[in-house]
């Protein structure tokens, strides 16, 4: 998916948004990013469906591990090897799938090679996010959080770009204090870490306006439309 | 000290601010939030000085605390008992004060007797702050932070209005556990914190934008001039 103003033409400023776990790239949580991004600041604003989610293929490997994940979390268990492992299969195709699309993204006129770029992920989006990051000179600016990986720790001390990090308060699937470990290891000299309280999906809508103002401060605007 | 729009009449939300430890009305703490304050959002600004501060007659007891406490830091020691005695001292008069404030401030046209009030306030202007926003039922949004007294939680605990609470992640003065106890305490159901890197002076300028834009969000705008 890439969303750009209707009115207006010519390179700008490109965010690319990652989904949650178990969405897709034209979920709620992206179109209510992508939207003000355009209409706001006129960035053009590009997701892509991770591996099995969406419009792609069922993948059997991802199936799997997701089915031993419902079956410990039914049991009352933690998650285990399989969340680590889900991760790792799945940034093993995203991470390079999103440079693939910023190097086709960057081909057309609508956003141009020399435009800033920035990242927006939470969640699983978080998670791959901050190994994008770590690997993706292009991108400049992100929004990243609610994530506490801590096989995160190497990729985020390589991360030396501006970074807005969200942690909620009450989330049981990310706990607070591994959020944080994570944005002490950020290696950015600008990270501002942004806490609210409530659960994993009670993020504020004034956080998206926030997002707003943080990729209008670090990769300019291109005007409305 | 009073600011309002050159251009415009009538009355309009009224936002408070509480200067930092040492300082008084006119420092460039309370003058960088005021200006945007009133130039952005048209709201009317006040501040007064803490006791034994800025036109304030010399205060005996303050400067006898104050001294204990040189010392004590001249000598490498914890600030020890001096510390509360001294925040209990300025809080028993600049209270009151600020209460007086208000009450004068709302007979004036400029600001009237029934706008949204807000109050700013980080260090001392945040251990101040919430003493008064927790007995004060008139001032219904806050910035505070930069503070983690452990004796302000039952305060923190009465305050339920939407807060912004900021923190400095390397701050050896109100180090980041105890400003992340106080924000757990607090009573309100909107609180957001906002962490950035470095020490209790380095907050950075983006949140004085964050600050402009909460209490737009929260007392409304009076048009700008």
């Amino acid at each position: 998916m890439l969303w750009t103003p209707i009115a207006s033409t010519g390179p700008r400023p490109l965010v690319l948004i990652g989904h949650g776990g178990g969405q897709h790239k034209k979920e709620w949580g992206v179109l209510s990013r992508a939207i003000p991004y355009v209409a706001s600041c006129g960035f053009a604003v590009a997701a892509i469906d991770a591996p099995g989610t969406g419009d792609r293929p069922e993948h059997a490997e991802i199936q799997r591990l997701v089915a031993i994940l419902q079956e410990r979390e039914a049991a009352g268990e933690p998650a285990g090897p399989a969340w680590p492992a889900l991760c790792e299969t799945v940034a093993s195709q995203l991470v390079p799938d999103w440079q693939t699309t910023l190097d086709a993204l960057q081909k057309l006129d609508s956003v141009g090679d020399n435009q800033p770029v920035g990242y927006y992920g939470l969640s699983q989006g978080g998670e791959m996010g901050i190994r994008l990051v770590a690997a993706e000179p292009r991108i400049t600016a992100a929004v990243l959080g609610l994530i506490g990986s801590e096989w995160l720790t190497d990729d985020a001390a390589r991360i030396t770009i501006p970074v807005e990090f969200v942690l909620q308060w009450d989330d049981e699937g990310s706990p607070r204090d591994s959020v944080m470990k994570l944005f002490d290891a950020l290696g950015s000299t600008e990270k501002t870490l942004h806490a609210n309280p409530g659960s994993h999906y009670r993020v504020p809508s004034f956080e998206i306006d926030s997002s707003v103002r943080f990729f209008a401060r670090h990769l300019g605007t291109a005007g409305s439309s």
